[in-house]
């Protein structure tokens, strides 16, 4: 039985924003931070349906799945959602060369903020060629 | 010298949304993610300022120091930025008890979505009386 407010409730209430989209953070099967994008109602639905996972992409303006041009495809181990649940994490075995990002990088996140607060350091060099 | 777009350049270009706002991701020092909160732009500079973390509380349309209530301070070990500089990734040394959620765990990522995608699996109970 669901019970309790959002934060108790074992019910699943993903909340979309204004737009119909819900943040997904995607972390790798070690645990790593790859990336972060959005789904909207469709791409949650197909994600979980087909255990591969789907985005909403805002530039294209289109449904996204993960890897259909670069082999990046990204199976689902694991989905969480937090307290509010306005935001998923997805754990992911991600298969091509295990990269995310469309520099070649692994993860997107590959630049450290100086202590400055202006200026970036890169800590990771692309491992392929950009997409 | 800071050169090429906005995934190559070595400035730091944060892009806040609509309502002025960017998604952080906050991990532990060990890789765990905690939390997702949005900054705003003095958030962000308080929080490079001072070496706290700060966010914007969306529920209570104030900035927020997070830890002054709950003594669950956030001490930032590094900040970095995603491809498209839309996206922070916090990684913090957590004050107090070391949790970060309200309902007493330590990552707001407690609750599982089952294969019916439909329900949740608690997976990890209150550390911590809830606040």
């Amino acid at each position: 039985m669901a019970t309790g407010g959002i934060d108790e409730t074992t019910e699943f209430r993903p909340r979309f924003d204004a737009v119909g989209l819900i943040t997904c953070v995607t972390v790798a099967a070690d645990g790593r931070v790859l990336m972060v994008a959005g789904m909207n109602a469709e791409a949650l639905r197909l994600t979980l349906d087909t255990g591969i996972v789907h985005y909403w992409s805002r530039s294209r303006a289109t449904l996204w799945r993960k890897g259909d041009t670069s082999g990046q495809v990204q199976r689902l181990l694991e989905l969480r959602v937090d307290c509010d649940q306005d935001v998923l994490l997805a754990r992911v075995e991600v298969g091509g060369d295990g990269g995310a990002c469309h520099t070649g990088r692994r993860s997107c996140f590959y630049r450290v903020v100086e202590a400055d607060g202006a200026t970036l350091r890169i800590v990771e060099e692309p491992q392929a060629v950009p997409i």
